[in-house]
């Protein structure tokens, strides 16, 4: 397991398209979405254009059309609804880190020689079923012989690891809460996101909900004492509240991979991939310590390993957000902070937009949404529009940008897969 | 889609495992299922051993874990089930093609360089449900669009297939029961066989079962005449009747895949990954022409492309019989035959044990059974054993086999991936 792993060949990301984060009509497929997000691939990417016959496969992430949407092989369906029969496609499902795998083995295959150019994306349509059943089907990605008889749910088991991380490190309630307003913030900047809402624009407006509704002007003083209120942020699974958690949406997201020595041909400014890594843990009971998440560690060594950097040379990350908690885990496991010491950089605001070592530029999982399968690419999507300077308002200016990371895991862990990329 | 398709590396199975296909009882998982065939593998092939810790990655085909057993993230659960985390796993779904493309990505994966041994496989536990719900959860593997709404089920689908060869081509109802006659026949020589018996073993047992009840012994005069007997292989959809289809199953399969370079430190007789291929397709009222597989076809041309052959260099072959009319149907659009022509072939006993080219030598997914994820690597499974002459008393004997192929598709054709393997 220590070989140093190297890819055959070199990869780039020459585009990439992503639908805004949402809810959708039912009637609305998720491969509806995943068009749409190979459209905005091609309008809005891809500098000087792409033959889509050249396309030559199609790695679609999805957790579950086979429920959501009472749908299986829906990877075929994307290639006959794209128009490009008879190209190869398939699924891969690893939870809610279906997409960042998808994206890895596309990588692989143009590594191996096999293919020259693919598409790797993801897509979920989520709100066709009551949150409620939402909630259900997304725990089955849980443990079945342990967790998911426990009773257990995905804020149950974030929460335990919350309860975790606060006894063992001194972590606080508002060390969360301040993960969502940044996130929130993030996300208010980006239009795509489920909620381009700062935590001040959800003041703003339920203050105005309240008077419409004839009631006295609510004054919270500042975000903090607004999340603290459980009229407005009710706990879900202590001490995770609503805001702490990512949001159940629909969504697609997909990027252009090319072998390294044709990405010139499609802009002048590709993004490489240098590094890719994934690994796998036990259920949370099995582990040892439930603040260390042993995937994450072995996805980031593999990446590391690949890309041949470290840690200290990340500019910008995409991390897996899924519960504000998580986020504080991807930050420690990745190596950026030692364990218990993330929250110090939080506190000081060094992930922000702004900080030293922004993440979540785009709201995360939190804020921008979760539609699971197209999660990962999305952290591509934002990470390739950040590396070369095209993210709007949210645009990260005070720093360059030579190396952005993303981490994508499933489940409560028990896959993590970490991609690096490069602006040359 | 024209350019040469190049491994950068070359690739070996050194080893397969396989569970006997059938019903197991409720409480066995198909994870449960996997670690049996993994198990297998250890104990019986991969002739001078190799360390578990050295497997760097799981690929696992799985069609619905989601509906068949409530669970998500099944390949998670492979890997903690086996022992080896943090190494990566990742699902696959393309129908009942899914360890048929997890096993070619494997292929890849090792020719990227990333990885120097992995496991591809496949499983699927589908008897929780009732016969009735298996058919519809299948079922949802067809066009979302079209096909589903218009009530279509795989056997209503194939049954039409079926019609438009006998009218395009003249082949009979007798055509589609020698395909079943044949493989019940290799299926009696498969221990490992959901129906380890020949159609004879069939006319007799259900002889003595009458006798039993009291009623008089019935007399058959050849299996066509069994066969044709409503009582005993009743019409599920005309053409297609009881014998015409493959059986609702539980199993698992697996392969060792190495990189070529290091294939005898496994045993001294590798065989070689030399071709692989996928396609996709429309669904099939949006075909030209029914009888047509052109997601075969385009696969069949990649694999023929990367391994320098011809259909006419294979000397055995495993293809996905899910009806007895894809069986004929893949020979056609395979190359092996032209198309019409398979037929005669059929008919003259060429596809046999002992014939020019034997097909399904395991029983194929009619009699060996198909347990959906677990049908590809399964078909990989019987082409190593045949090709290494470990077969036993389905070995095939009377010619050389140097080079065998696998056909495994996904739902009517809208996915087909070809592997082709070389013994030297």
């Amino acid at each position: 397991m220590l070989r140093k792993r190297k890819l055959g060949r070199g990869v780039a990301v020459v585009g990439v398209g992503i639908t805004k984060f949402g809810c959708y009509p039912k009637g609305v497929r998720a491969t509806d979405l995943f068009v749409d997000a190979f459209q905005d691939m091609k309008s809005s990417s891809v500098d000087k254009g792409f033959r889509e016959e050249d396309v030559e496969a199609f790695y679609i992430g999805n957790l579950s059309s086979d429920i959501f949407e009472k749908q299986i092989h829906c990877a075929a369906s994307v290639v006959s609804r794209v128009g490009l029969v008879p190209r190869p496609a398939l699924k891969i499902e690893n939870a809610c880190g279906s997409s960042g795998v998808a994206f890895r083995e596309g990588v692989i295959a143009i590594a191996s020689g096999i293919y020259d150019m693919v598409v790797a994306g993801g897509m979920e349509k989520m709100t066709n079923l009551p949150t409620t059943q939402v909630t259900e089907t997304l725990g089955l990605a849980l443990d079945p012989v342990c967790e998911i008889p426990a009773g257990e749910t995905f804020p149950g088991i974030f929460a335990t690891i919350a309860t975790a991380h606060m006894a063992k490190y001194g972590t606080t309630v508002e060390d969360f809460m301040r993960v969502g307003i940044k996130n929130h913030h993030n996300a208010s900047l980006n239009p795509k996101a489920h909620f381009d809402a700062s935590i001040k624009d959800f003041m703003k407006r339920r203050a105005a909900q309240a008077v419409k509704k004839g009631l006295p002007k609510p004054h919270w003083s500042d975000e903090m004492e607004f999340l603290h209120d459980p009229a407005q942020n009710p706990i879900i699974a202590w001490p995770m509240r609503l805001f702490d958690c990512s949001t159940v949406c629909d969504g697609a997201s997909c990027a252009l991979l090319v072998a390294e020595d044709m990405a010139k041909e499609f802009t002048d400014s590709p993004i490489y991939v240098i590094g890719t890594g994934q690994g796998s843990d036990y259920p949370v009971h099995e582990r040892e310590d439930m603040t260390s998440l042993n995937a994450v560690k072995e996805a980031a060594r593999q990446a590391y390993n690949v890309a041949d950097v470290g840690p200290q040379d990340i500019g910008i990350a995409e991390v897996h957000d899924c519960f504000t908690i998580a986020e504080i885990l991807c930050l420690e496991n990745l190596g950026f902070y030692k364990p218990g010491e993330a929250v110090r950089a939080i506190r000081e605001g060094e992930t922000n937009l702004n900080g030293k070592l922004p993440i979540n530029m785009d709201g995360g999982l939190k804020a921008k949404g979760h539609p699971v399968g197209a999660t990962g690419t999305g952290m591509v999507a934002e990470l390739f529009v950040q590396m070369r300077g095209n993210a709007g308002p949210r645009q990260v200016k005070h720093k360059d940008i030579d190396l952005g990371l993303m981490l994508n895991f499933g489940s409560q862990g028990s896959t993590a897969v970490v991609n690096i990329f490069e602006r040359r």
